[in-house]
């Protein structure tokens, strides 16, 4: 059967004030009204039943991801952030226990995909050459830009319709690398989106990193017991912290892209929304209550039945919740983690995180 | 006996969202702690007391007036707005019922000067003139800037210690004239801050703004009766909306200046208040919960227990009041007043005014 293991782990520093410890980005409608991980959900549907959903999140957040997903069965929290591939080892364990001969779509709670259709169909070709084929697959991204800030993979051999061979992985590149890369169209962005069967994936994990693979072994045989929380914590504690990028797709041998030809955004600050987003005369994209004059291609997002006004100003990023303001450059969205930063050293703030 | 005027009249659109129709910038804690009126009165102890000051202002402000200053006795709401040469007059009409021989101060409730001493010092001489003679006389500031914004007063022959006669008033001039100005030494700021006796402003109005000084005239009759309040709107409705400037200062032959040699300013906008104000090391002047990444040169001005947050940022006034926030460009602050304009097109907004 097809499973699906929502990776929902991330703070989401960079969405505050509106994101919080409790309510992280993959929580908030950062684009669009429903939230990233309804959308996600919404996204798979017709792929994977609800109830064949595994999200993997933290203690933090598990209230709110049972609110917003009342479908979804399995929501299990992580003791301790331990990066990608501990939690993929865990939700393979889960998986596995209930369906041994499962294969799973791995995917980040917080993408934006506007193309549903087209998303749909790339990950059911993956989850039927995974049914068929002993591989890890990566959904590698069409670029739409030399974007910097991810990783890309490169196409090799073509195999069968939308599936390569992966020639080789490649960590963040600088400007011109990421133009060469665009340019020659063999290379897609490693989007951190994967498709195998849970015995891909467990074997790969035991060859390549036998201590988590062990943890989880342990893990799956507690599944379902009284000493499942115990054990889970005792042995997620064990685990090496690594991504499961580096742990297993840049070392297996049997690693294949799935061509994603959809337009894909990590919206990864606040000045990626203008990109999904109507904007006003004066290049604007506003939420909430708002008068500008002479304001001009500025982000403003207004939780708050106040009102934000704006005068001669230019390429802010303007945010408005109801116990907190952010003013920020439209250029240095990615620092607003160092404001979360600032506050978490005082005690009269920390109610702010 | 020595008596004061405080003209409270203004609207304050450019302090905006803080400054509403009921609170206009003198009823509000703009550049220290008390409020600029509170501070207008302070300023003139010693020199007047307070039951002899005369607050001329409107109706909406008459309550917070009566709050803010408990021991003056005469608040008067014009019945409409007549700039300040009816004000004026109905001032004059009221200290001269009580006092005919009265000398008074005619000061605005909303400018800043910090050396309360020496004010004090210049506004008593002026007044002993003032007793004296039968003069009109302007209280002109030793220019600090070639601003364009003030009016000036270009000095005569020199009379008694401070006292010059008057040679001429010039409208806001341009930059190469203002600077001129400020070389010669010849020119005052013309601040809006007069001294005479109630008898030679009365003189003053009859010669040459006969119809205020007529209706002034029937209001005085009316004071401490009845029909007081009946009068004093049916006569101000049919005098002349001019300054006392241009009604009087710039054609009477009487006309003599008290060199004003202390520090003022108007503080006409948001960005004025960081010249009064202590700065942190990234030249930010901030009041109420405030933290800056990169932040530099603005001024924040957070009137709510919640935080404001800048990121990248410079060059900015950012306020926030319970109900509405404000961005704006520092070079822009007096654009402020273009906000308030548009918040009164729509009816929502309507109670942000």
């Amino acid at each position: 059967m097809n499973w699906a293991v929502i990776m929902a782990g991330g703070v989401g520093e960079r969405f505050w004030p509106m994101s919080r410890r409790t309510r992280p980005k993959q929580l908030l409608s950062i684009v669009g009204k429903r939230t990233m991980i309804q959308q996600t959900v919404a996204r798979l549907r017709g792929v994977v039943a609800p109830s064949r959903m595994v999200v993997v999140t933290t203690a933090d957040q598990v209230p709110l991801v049972r609110k917003q997903l009342p479908k979804v069965k399995h929501i299990i929290a992580e003791p301790v952030g331990r990066n990608t591939a501990p939690c993929v080892g865990l939700a393979a364990a889960i998986i596995g226990k209930h369906d041994p001969s499962a294969v799973m779509v791995v995917v980040p709670a917080d993408s934006y995909i506007p193309d549903m259709a087209q998303y749909r169909r790339v990950v059911k070709d993956a989850l039927e050459y995974a049914v068929r084929e002993n591989v890890l697959i990566t959904i590698g991204i069409q670029p739409a830009s030399p974007h910097t800030g991810y990783g890309y993979v490169q196409l090799g051999e073509s195999i069968t319709g939308r599936i390569s061979r992966a020639k080789r992985f490649v960590e963040k590149p600088d400007r011109a690398t990421a133009e060469q890369f665009l340019a020659s169209g063999e290379y897609l962005w490693n989007a951190g989106m994967f498709v195998w069967s849970v015995g891909a994936i467990s074997e790969a994990l035991a060859k390549h990193q036998p201590d988590i693979a062990a943890g989880c072994r342990a893990i799956q045989a507690a599944v379902g017991t009284p000493a499942f929380t115990r054990v889970l914590k005792r042995e997620f504690a064990k685990m090496t912290k690594i991504s499961i990028d580096y742990a297993v797709m840049e070392k297996a041998g049997n690693v294949v892209v799935a061509k994603g030809d959809f337009a894909w955004d990590d919206v990864g600050d606040w000045a990626a929304i203008e990109r999904h987003q109507v904007k006003d005369d004066a290049g604007n994209a506003t939420r909430g209550e708002f008068v500008g004059v002479d304001a001009k291609n500025c982000v403003i997002v207004n939780d708050t039945g106040k009102i934000i006004t704006a005068v001669g100003v230019s390429d802010l990023v303007i945010v408005q919740t109801g116990d907190a303001t952010l003013v920020c450059r439209k250029a240095d969205s990615q620092r607003v983690r160092e404001v979360v930063k600032q506050l978490a050293t005082q005690a009269k703030y920390r109610k702010l995180l």
